[in-house]
């Protein structure tokens, strides 16, 4: 194959070649990295790149299947891996200069569960300053002079620039779902404690997810395979047995999907052309789609899930902060200040609101809809590389820690993508990938 | 049997003369009735006895067991409830005349649990005002001009008096070891986590604990195998099997257990008699004990705990102590005012520190010691009744969930019990129980 088919190739593609032995991961690499050094200047979506260190560990991938060993499933697969997660061979510098030239001495969890099974960390990919506001050099390459959104801004410019097949990053509000709708892509915020946060920069246990970008259905459910499981190190993970998304995401449903359309109390964020699309999208799906208006009560979610982040960062990042003095942006140095504002029974009732507000949903779940079908941003990415835009649209589901997943499905006059994001029961990541799937199918009507 | 010599029965003993036929469960709870008819006016443990009720619930056991059915663990036996605990059949006022006259309509899961285990729940046994300070009418049994310790003031003073084998209460700081130590029975405040708090006034979800009293250790192993268990309604038990404390308890060491005798960064406040009566009992155990000084960290635990509790109390009871008005003690009042003055990141501080304290104490269990022993108390009950004693030698193992047992096995010069307080690793409730009846029979010359 050509370099261009090698990097084009989906995860799930390139693992089952490698695996037929048609290509070594060493070529799947090095198209990779040849990709990434044409397009990188422009781009900008790694903060750290050892192209010797990604081949030798693809080198290492194709010396291991010669030995007749068994591979993993995402053996010799590259991934791109958000700067605010550590890894033993890259520095992890959370897009902070007061962090320039640090090293952790071992992987997080999710990386080393990566590395399991059988993909190759190919670099860092670049994160807004502590997966905060301020942003990193990255362009979205769909149109260079917009944001690529964040905090995740590299992990989503790096897959919808053919850098890498996937990537993984954070969402602590909207840092995986707004920047993947930006960039055109997949991607996927699962349940809250499915995938285990240790060894990844913390900002807020209770609104901290991890999750995969990709081109595709399939290898959300390949990444999410990998990278869910029990931790000890992450209290917030659960003993439990894991289910086989790949394989559950591609089984077919008895009666098709139904979907609640939920415009949620910021829909007046939503940009004209955004809203009508929406519309348009809800219309086509006919009667397996029906208006869903929250309680009133949801209104007061954003500022619950400002006030337990703030907290929560300035509980996690205050010292730090501190420590780093004018070499800390000033837009989190407010927020960290805004955190050590919040009275202590402020912050329990607003989490003691999202358990409520999660609880209240489950009925939906059970007995109304499949998912809920709502915009994974107000609009397309904004002009200008000052500002990611507004995560708005990921504030509730992210409180809720609810599974979420953008699908790069509509798009604004210019052509620009516009996510549409599936909210599923908690828990139930399994059917929330095998629901998108079948949305996808559905409206590229395949059957 | 005399009505006396049933009265005093353990509820093991109990429960196996009902077993084999030698005595109904309408005769052992009758007995007890009239032990408290004798004897209420004095003590004033009881909230709400119902006599009629209770002996409806005996004649039912016996009919039950007539009937051939098979029979619960405590099938027949009386058992005392805080009235901070809901009850279906009694009203549950939490010692507040606020709440004079509520009634739940369902027991808490823990009252389930004992009368599936065949329990009769013979009255409501009095509680400070919301498990805090402000006194109810109880009097110490073994000095009524003393205080019977609280907030668990009913139930240690019912199971001290004779007036049931075995009674519940909930802890909170020191609520249910302080008042055992104070009246001389055995009490246990198991691990965090380990009884649900569901159907029990919430003051604290990170504090609050519910245990048994009762006249003898196996009575706390037996009231802990029903009493303990999964609960979804309570978010911090686990779905992980129950050991089975009767038997774990009963079970021979292979080395004898080791003591680490920590005096606490509180140990000024213990009077001097109890600080002898410690020093010789270090003394008598020989190489099975060594003083362990905690590191100095641990001196934060105190106003770790306070902010913690202050906090939770204003989330969970602030709305209602609103309402309440000067139905409200002062002092209740002034705990709700101040946890609405802790900061949140002082509360996420406070937290963390608990869990650091905890995991940092998991090595000396491992390596050092079997338990640590240290006062239950400051020393004797105090005398008065207008306070409920100083629970600061409770506060610690409270703030980090671990398993403690209080043990009647030492005395003031006026003959006045003084509890010893053994402290188990975290999740090790079996191994506690079967260590404090290694040093009980040890100390009492038996084999």
């Amino acid at each position: 194959m050509a370099t261009d088919d090698l990097s084009a190739l989906t995860a799930a593609q390139a693992a089952a070649s490698i695996g037929d032995g048609f290509v070594s991961a060493e070529e799947l690499v090095a198209a990779c990295l040849d990709r990434i050094a044409a397009i990188e200047e422009a781009v900008g979506a790694f903060a750290h790149l050892d192209a010797e260190n990604a081949l030798a560990q693809a080198r290492a991938c194709d010396e291991w299947r010669r030995s007749g060993r068994p591979t993993g499933p995402l053996h010799g697969v590259p991934v791109a891996v958000k700067d605010l997660i550590d890894t033993a061979d890259y520095p992890t510098e959370c897009g902070s200069p007061f962090l320039s030239g640090r090293r952790p001495r071992t992987d997080a969890t999710v990386v080393s569960r990566l590395r399991a099974a059988g993909a190759v960390i190919i670099g860092k990919a670049v994160t807004t300053e502590f997966a905060y506001y301020h942003p990193g050099k990255t362009r979205n390459p769909r149109d260079l002079e917009r944001t690529p959104g964040g905090s995740s801004s590299g992990s989503a410019a790096a897959v919808a620039a053919g850098m890498v097949p996937v990537a993984i990053g954070t969402q602590t509000n909207g840092s995986i779902i707004r920047p993947a709708s930006f960039c055109g892509v997949f991607a996927m915020k699962p349940s809250h404690g499915l995938v285990s946060r240790a060894g990844v920069l913390p900002l807020s246990r209770t609104l901290d997810h991890v999750g995969p970008f990709a081109r595709s259905i399939e290898d959300l459910a390949l990444m999410l395979d990998a990278m869910a499981g029990y931790d000890a190190q992450d209290p917030d993970t659960r003993p439990v047995a894991a289910r086989n998304f790949r394989q559950v995401a591609a089984e077919e449903f008895g009666l098709p999907p139904r979907f609640a359309f939920v415009k949620t109390p910021v829909w007046e964020k939503a940009d004209a052309g955004a809203r009508d699309a929406f519309e348009q999208l809800a219309q086509e799906l006919g009667d397996d789609c029906f208006a869903y208006d929250l309680p009133e009560r949801y209104a007061e979610a954003w500022d619950a899930q400002r006030a337990i982040m703030a907290t929560e960062m300035a509980h996690n990042l205050g010292k730090l902060t501190d420590q780093g003095g004018d070499r800390i942006s000033s837009r989190f140095r407010a927020v960290i200040a805004e955190g050590r504002n919040v009275g202590a029974t402020q912050y329990l009732a607003a989490v003691a609101l999202a358990r409520a507000l999660r609880d209240s949903l489950v009925e939906l779940f059970q007995q109304e809809c499949t998912a809920i079908i709502t915009p994974a941003a107000p609009g397309a990415a904004p002009r200008g590389l000052d500002a990611t835009g507004d995560p708005a649209f990921n504030t509730l589901w992210t409180l809720l820690g609810l599974p979420a997943i953008t699908l790069p499905l509509l798009a604004d006059d210019d052509g620009l993508p516009i996510g549409v994001q599936l909210v599923g029961a908690p828990g139930d990541d399994a059917r929330l990938l095998r629901t998108a799937r079948a949305l996808v199918e559905r409206l590229s009507g395949a059957e």
